[in-house]
C-alpha cells in the first residue's frame, strides 16, 4: 500500500515576541513530527528561538543552514548558484520526510509568503505535496505597533522597499508613495537615510531594530549608527495623518 | 485620590479565521473590562464574530456603530465631517471607561494600523492615555495565504492600493509594482479589473473574498460577478517567481 505523504506547513510564527504567534501555528507546530527551520552558520535563528519553549522531545528537528552569509561571493561562484542549490537539498530533505508521511512544519519568522525562504521551498515541493500556508504577523506590522505608528489611512498607497534597491530607484519609489516601509537594511543603512534627506522624509520617518523582540531598540533616525544597523530593522514612513 | 486610568489597547485580531488570532491578543482580550468594535447598523461585525467565543459575562461589550454605510451623502453632509463627529463621539464613551481606570481593547480586523478604524481612535487618545497596538495577521497575508501565492521575493518592490484609487492613478502604480495588492474593491472590482487587463496582469492576479473566513471564495478573475464583489476581497498580483 502507497504510503499517504505529509504536509507541507509554512508556519508563520509573528515578528519576534514569542507571544504573537496564532493559535493556529502553535496547534500545527504541536501537531508536526518534524520542524524544520533556516539558520545562518553558527546561530540559533530568530525563528527557532520565538518557539523553542512548545517543543517536545519526540519531535525531530532539522535545521536548514544557510551556506552563505552575503550575496558577494568571490568568483567563479555566484550567489545565485549557490544558494539555489542550498534550495534544491533542502527541498529534498524535506522530501524524504513527507514521503515517509510526516508532517513537516517550517517555521518562518514574520509570515512565509513575505519576503520568507520558506518561498523558495514551497515553490520547489507545492506541486507534488498538500501544502499549508499559515500566515503571521509580519515584521513591519510587528514595527509600526511598537513605533506607536498608523501606517496607511483610508485609501493612501503603501509601498514595501527593500534598502537593497540603487539610489535613484529608491528615490523615485519613496517619493511616490503615501507611506512606505523600508526593510532590510543593513549595510544599506546609510543610503537609505540619504534618500529620506533629501526627500524631506527624514523627519516623519521612524526606525526600529528587531521590533517586538527582547533586544528591540528605538533609535531616533538621525541618531543611528550608521554602520551598526542590523539586517533585522527597518524604517516606517507613515502615512500623513487624515483629519477625520 | 487620582485614580489612575485605564490603558487603550488596539488589538489585532487577525483575518477573519479565529484561529488566527495571537497568544497575546487574546490574553489582552480577556483581560479587559471593557470590549470595544466598530460595526455596521444592524449587523454583528466581522472582529466581534471572532473573538465572540473568548467573551466573558463581567466584560462590557461598547459597540461604535457606524453612522454610515457609504462615503456618498447627500448635500448638505459631508462624509468627512459625519465620519469625524462619529470618532470624536466614540472617542468621548472610551474616554468616560479610561478616566474611570479600566482598560479598554478595541478589537480590529486585521491589523490596526493597517487601514483599521482603530487608528482615529489612536490618533485622538493617544497622547492623553497610555496605549498599546497588538499587530494582527493582515488581510492581504491571509489572503496570500489560502491562495497559495507567494507575495515577494528577494528585493522586489510591494504596492498595497485601494480599489478607490481613479483608473489612471491604478494604472500607473500597478504598472511600477513588481507584486500588489489591491483591497477595498466592491463596486471599485470592474474598474480594478479593467486596469489588470490593460497591462496584461489580469493571467497573474487572484482573486478572494473574505480569506480565511467561513464564507471565503476563490473565484478566477475572469468568472468574478462585476457588480457581486463585497467590501472584504482582494486582489493579488504575485510576484514573479525568483529561480533561486
Amino acid at each position: 500500500m502507497m504510503q499517504q505523504p505529509g504536509r507541507l506547513i509554512g508556519l508563520g510564527v509573528g515578528p519576534g515576541d514569542p507571544e504573537l504567534i496564532t493559535l493556529k501555528a502553535l496547534r500545527l507546530l504541536r501537531e508536526s513530527p518534524v520542524v524544520a527551520y533556516f539558520v545562518a552558520k553558527g546561530k540559533k535563528g530568530n525563528a527557532f528561538g520565538i518557539i523553542e519553549a512548545h517543543l517536545q522531545d519526540a519531535q525531530t528537528l532539522l535545521p536548514l543552514v544557510y551556506p552563505v552569509t552575503t550575496e558577494v561571493l568571490p568568483a567563479p561562484l555566484s550567489y545565485e548558484q549557490v544558494i539555489s542549490d542550498f534550495y534544491d537539498g533542502a527541498s529534498q530533505e524535506l522530501a524524504l520526510h513527507l514521503d515517509a508521511g510526516r508532517d513537516v512544519a517550517v517555521i518562518c519568522e514574520g509570515d512565509p509568503f513575505f519576503y520568507g525562504s520558506y518561498m523558495y521551498l514551497h515553490d520547489r515541493l507545492a506541486e507534488r505535496y498538500q501544502a499549508e500556508v499559515v500566515p503571521g504577523v509580519c515584521s513591519m506590522l510587528g514595527g509600526a505597533s511598537v513605533l506607536g505608528a498608523p501606517l496607511v489611512y483610508r485609501n493612501q498607497s503603501l509601498s514595501v522597499l527593500s534598502g537593497v534597491l540603487p539610489h535613484d530607484e529608491l528615490k523615485r519609489r519613496l517619493a511616490d508613495a503615501d507611506a512606505a516601509v523600508v526593510m532590510k537594511l543593513g549595510r544599506n543603512f546609510p543610503k537609505v537615510r540619504q534618500v529620506l534627506e533629501e526627500l524631506g522624509l527624514a523627519q516623519r520617518a521612524l526606525y526600529v531594530e528587531r521590533a517586538t523582540m527582547a533586544n528591540q531598540k528605538i533609535v531616533p533616525l538621525d541618531e543611528v549608527e550608521p554602520m551598526s544597523s542590523p539586517y533585522f530593522s527597518l524604517i516606517i514612513v507613515p502615512g500623513e495623518r487624515w483629519q477625520g
